[in-house]
């Protein structure tokens, strides 16, 4: 980031003006065909209306009562110091300083703290980015809790179609765990990636007009060769959560928008949430979910709870237990010291229990089952990756945390 | 339609596989960038499923409850005899001559009759097409009866942008009543007509690789010339209600999704809708409506009951008078002898007092004040427009008012 980067007030989309007037002026258009949903500062306008520039598919729900209020507005003044600096910073300038669109502080099951910036609100579907493996990696773990799903099978047993790719050899539990060996690079500024040819081949982004690569995410997959030994360490590749959902799918022989309405969505009364497809109208299970930020809120408490017979004990305990930490990418997150990744969630392994689901840009959900918290952010930071703003996220939740314990 | 066109039964879109499997084999998948969605008997599973081939709003509502049931079976062996014919046909053959996607049929508020075919549902948002005009139209004679809006004035009174095209001059009126006189063609067949080239304005369907036109529908509707006198003649062209639709979003400062839920949607408990949008967010009012067929249904309910305190009554007293039989195009609607076409609604002048919003592949919702009747029907006819299915359509749905009237 540098000085020329406009801060959270700066860039805010309402005063900025996107998308507004009938028609917008040119100048204040948000266009998908020129990839403004991935350009900031339009991108803190773009999160909060992405099935207006994609294609999507519903994902059912119902129509749950909000949680309850307990507001203690004292909490915006908590202090807490960021990972590499000497100076404070108050909860409300670290919700800036991370550029949030939202922030929801549930205690208790009662939400203690709200607030929203620019064109977000409570009815807005945000995009969750990788937030939504976390669910891909909640229903894999209550399939091998229920007895079926192997997590020692490799993934070729499910998907026969992977069998010639690197992942055929790989088994589900290493995939759930992102600790396969693939030739895939996670790299978000560079378009010739993975992620970036990844991201064409889902449609995230518009095709260059000489595309001739794949047209949806499985037959991309299908395409990714190995690179490796599996099961040595922990590397973040968002085509692990592919892989795993075409395994889920296969089980349960129904697509992800249909497991999530059917496990969590219509149970918990959960408002319609949206799913970006690819062209073949897969689900992308990587990064696709845009919902209520509540309704994230509401789905940690869920697991924060116990699973409210949604998920199995097993499976709640999976989770909470975390991945391994000496398997942890380290180098790639300084700021997540002696953390681990298991079963799609990123564990802390710290005194409140912190385990978080994540995604670029800032999305988070953190649950800290010893301090009875759980936090949803929604977020538009102008740099993908979540070092951005991990030296100010995790401090401040981790200060939350002790807070509500002490 | 010839007789290689296979029958309703034939092209059943579960029997014949589409989109099955994950992934779907190729033979089996509907793309957008094939232009899939119009192609039958692919338009028979892609109706259905518009939101994921297209980006979309959403049009926020609620959560009625379903109208009361009082099921009638017998309603199905129902007999009338198609226009052009001797051979009388019931009901049920009626639905499967008409490639019907799903019915409801209302009297006095109770569902009489009700049927769902292939993978349309009750809660399937399927695409209603030129039914979307009708909204429009009674937005439009609500702010006229509220004094909001002119019918007199001319178009660029509202949107100067317009002033320079063929609709500057036209009166809002005219409009509303599609008497303008303006160079489009709505030729369904000819992808070089007007209509087809709006559709690739509107993003309706995939832009040819050297397409260098109009990106959004606005911009395409200001280069729209005159061609002729106002005010002669009723001829049908899309581009009037998207014009319309700018009028209105101009006058309520509120883009149409959001003006069709604060109207009906919110008011009447109607579930969340999708509309398609354009390139910058538009939504396309001339036909973009997806919604299910039971809260078409309570729309139409609304108006038969006279407008529930949502519709102003001198609203629902022009639409229920109709338009000018007389400037009406009977040579291209020959099933269709002596209705008029007022307030971007079809009126019959029939005894039972029927009125319809009409959309193209057979969407229809059928107002019979006379008969205490309302009917929504989804379709997915291969011929475009209605002269396809009106000569079953029509006596279909008078002989229901006869037989409820009786």
């Amino acid at each position: 980031m540098t000085d020329a980067v406009p801060d959270a007030i700066a860039s805010d989309p309402v005063a900025m003006g996107w998308m507004q007037g009938f028609p917008p002026p040119p100048e204040r258009q948000v266009l998908w065909r020129n990839a403004d949903h991935w350009r900031f500062p339009k991108t803190r306008w773009a999160f909060s209306h992405f099935r207006e520039m994609l294609p999507t598919v519903r994902v059912a729900g119902g129509n749950a009562a909000p949680l309850p209020r307990a507001i203690d507005e004292s909490l915006s003044g908590l202090t807490f110091t960021p990972l590499g600096s000497d100076t404070p910073m108050t909860l409300e300038q670290g919700l800036l300083g991370t550029y949030a669109d939202g922030l929801l502080v549930v205690h208790k099951g009662q939400v203690i703290l709200e607030r929203w910036y620019g064109v977000t609100g409570p009815e807005t579907r945000h995009i969750a980015f990788s937030v939504t493996k976390s669910f891909v990696g909640t229903i894999a773990a209550s399939l091998v809790a229920e007895g079926r799903l192997d997590p020692g099978a490799p993934v070729s047993a499910y998907v026969p179609e992977l069998a010639a790719s690197g992942f055929g050899n790989a088994t589900v539990g290493q995939v759930m765990d992102m600790t396969t060996a693939v030739a895939f690079s996670e790299e978000y500024t560079d378009p010739k990636s993975g992620i970036g040819a990844y991201s064409a081949a889902v449609g995230f982004v518009p095709p260059s007009a000489d595309y001739d690569g794949p047209r949806d995410m499985w037959s991309f997959l299908a395409g990714v060769a190995a690179n490796g030994d599996h099961g040595q360490a922990f590397t973040y590749r968002t085509c692990n959560t592919d892989v795993l959902n075409w395994i889920v799918t296969r089980v349960t022989g129904q697509a992800f928008a249909t497991n999530l309405s059917e496990r969590f969505w219509q149970p918990l009364g959960l408002h319609d949430a949206d799913v970006m497809v690819d062209s073949i109208g897969t689900p992308f299970a990587g990064g696709g979910l845009c919902l209520r930020l509540e309704d994230l809120a509401r789905f940690g408490e869920m697991l924060r709870t116990g699973g409210q017979g949604l998920v199995p004990a097993a499976a709640i305990a999976a989770i909470r237990r975390g991945g391994r930490p000496d398997q942890f990418d380290t180098p790639h997150y300084p700021s997540l010291p002696g953390w681990s990744y298991g079963s799609q969630w990123w564990h802390s392994h710290g005194p409140d229990g912190g385990f978080s689901a994540r995604g670029i840009h800032g999305q988070a959900l953190w649950i800290a089952p010893e301090a009875d918290l759980v936090i949803a952010r929604f977020g538009s930071h102008p740099v993908a990756g979540n070092a951005g703003n991990d030296p100010i996220s995790i401090p401040m939740w981790q200060a939350l945390g002790r807070a509500l314990r002490a």
